[in-house]
């Protein structure tokens, strides 16, 4: 993909650590940087898997080989470490250290999503002091001390936000490719990561859940006016509206951000929310619920739902777009087979007329 | 009052700094504490009003002296000094630190509801431990890293939740008038707060605000889960559903807590959205909504009203309260003049039928 989107400074060459843990679900970082980064990865570091075929075991990253040490990464002269799997609790397990080490000793940046900060450890950042190495911990939450105020209605931009019917249901991936598709319409579009996957795909954006309550909106707020200069914003979405454990985080990213157009996100084999046993309302509720909350902050509508269909036939797709286009009388796609040009249309035309 | 709804461990002789803060505004704290314990208050701190009445100025504190320094109150033994007003951002005024350093040397316990830590200040932390002093810092938040899971659903107590149309509008009051009339009832109630003034005033809860985003809904249902011996446990609300600022922790609150009745309180004078030009919506959609977006994960009824007249004379209130029972078909009071009873008579009912 060309950076047009992303905005990064430099390709680099990547080495993911991904020890013991490649699969598709606790590999979600590695996954979404190996997606959007494909041809700065040189490869991935996982013992357990070594020799096997990435893009089996998590659904990308077709070429990248699985090593067993960073070592055998050597010919590729990798600059950048970066974590690529979640651990229980974020914690930074033991067995990493050697790794982290010999990657610290070669100059390499290393880049962190876990809740525990490398910096934060005497070791690792003394000798990242000493060898001149750069730890980049992507979940240390920005110095903010204001709350928000709904300031991101005063921005010019097209605001546009991702929500869900669930948490990791494509969220993130809907925002990129529909900042992709209008970057590809010549439009200039910017897509703003809230989660640390997003901020190591682009290197902006903030790690929203780690923030304090008290100023999560405020944070978001910030990341919209200090963006103003685009023509579109296109803001991650994160958790979901009705997810017990992260619906808090999902309403202060909306009130933040006041999208004035938000799309409603979906896995439709899902039934029940994450990890619970909490069925999933039917979409409609869905979309008049988010329209409803957002109303006494900005009017803002749903104006099409991306369905992620990692898990079904390329019929089945069909089917499922067909059968929320047919309920809900909106757009619909999944942007990974389809590609985001229905949103795109339905958000141009939802801006053009407002 | 007795220490019935609130088991402090024991009385004790409190001085309140508030300087050049006492405004019913901004030393909510205050005048919050000494609603609740107004036997213990000895006095008030605040140079720019020393000899006024203190009741004029905050609306409670008959009989309390405001005085210019701690020094004056030292015929009272205070073994408490207490902040009482918000500053600025949370910040600790640099004018403030010699009556902090005179009441540690003085071995008084320090209690702080700003977002500065006093404890993580070098300076008092060491004249404490010199002297013996104890620094309390309510906000500081607990050691919690697990995301809530709706498990609150699953305690047999009743949960009830005070929410708002706003922020600062009388939902930790509504809450303790409630579980004070349920105790004069003989019912086994408990009020637990969510807010530094609740934590104060009664020595247990949690300043949900100064939490982590991702753990306030965790945070709150563990508290929840930690008084389940109660039959009746009543929740101090916080922010609102709709305010910009806080929305994103009043729903984790709703999710964390899981109540199966919520009380909505609302100021009738309140036209927008505090600090916003957001007017805010009628009170039959704010029924509507809380009970809308509590519906995926409990299913939970707004049961009566309680309204915030503080700034209305009798005659208004009476008219305010007829006014919005017949719009909403709701018992509807004002805590502090009519009782709480009204409410409690629709929760017993509710909780009856259910």
């Amino acid at each position: 993909m060309s950076n047009t989107e992303t905005n990064r400074d430099s390709d680099r060459r990547i080495a993911i650590l991904a020890s013991g843990r490649l699969d598709a679900f606790t590999a979600k970082t590695a996954a979404g940087v190996i997606r959007y980064r494909h041809d700065e990865v040189v490869g991935v570091i996982d013992p357990d898997h070594a020799g096997q075929d990435l893009a089996t075991l998590i659904g990308v990253g077709k070429g990248i080989p699985i090593v067993a040490s960073l070592g055998e990464l050597a010919t590729h002269r990798p600059d950048m470490l970066l974590i690529g799997v979640a651990t229980p609790g974020g914690a930074l397990p033991e067995a990493w250290r050697p790794v982290l080490r010999e990657a610290i000793e070669q100059q390499m940046e290393v880049v962190n999503g876990l809740h525990t900060f490398l910096a934060d450890d005497p070791t690792l950042s003394d000798l990242a002091a000493e060898h001149g190495a750069r730890l980049v911990d992507v979940r240390r939450p920005p110095e903010v001390t204001g709350v928000g105020m709904a300031r991101a209605r005063d921005v010019p931009s097209r605001i546009v936000l991702t929500v869900g019917s669930d948490c990791n249901v494509g969220k993130k991936i809907a925002a990129i490719e529909i900042a992709r598709e209008l970057a590809r319409r010549g439009r200039d579009a910017i897509f703003l990561p809230t989660g640390q996957t997003g901020v190591m795909i682009t290197g902006r954006g903030i790690a929203i859940d780690r923030i304090i309550s008290d100023f999560v909106s405020g944070a978001v707020e910030q990341m919209i006016l200090d963006h103003a200069e685009h023509a579109w914003l296109i803001v991650e979405g994160q958790g979901g509206l009705f997810h017990p454990s992260y619906s808090g985080v999902t309403l202060s990213l909306m009130h933040g951000a006041c999208p004035s157009a938000m799309v409603l996100c979906h896995q439709p084999s899902r039934q029940c929310l994450r990890h619970t046993d909490l069925p999933i309302p039917p979409l409609g509720r869905l979309v008049e619920l988010h329209e409803a909350i957002m109303q006494p902050v900005r009017s803002s509508k749903v104006v099409g739902v991306a369905l992620n269909c990692v898990d079904a036939s390329d019929e089945e797709t069909t089917d499922a777009v067909q059968a929320s286009h047919a309920t809900l009388g909106l757009p619909v796609t999944d942007v990974i087979r389809h590609g985001a040009g229905p949103l795109v249309d339905a958000l141009e035309a939802h801006f053009d007329a407002s």
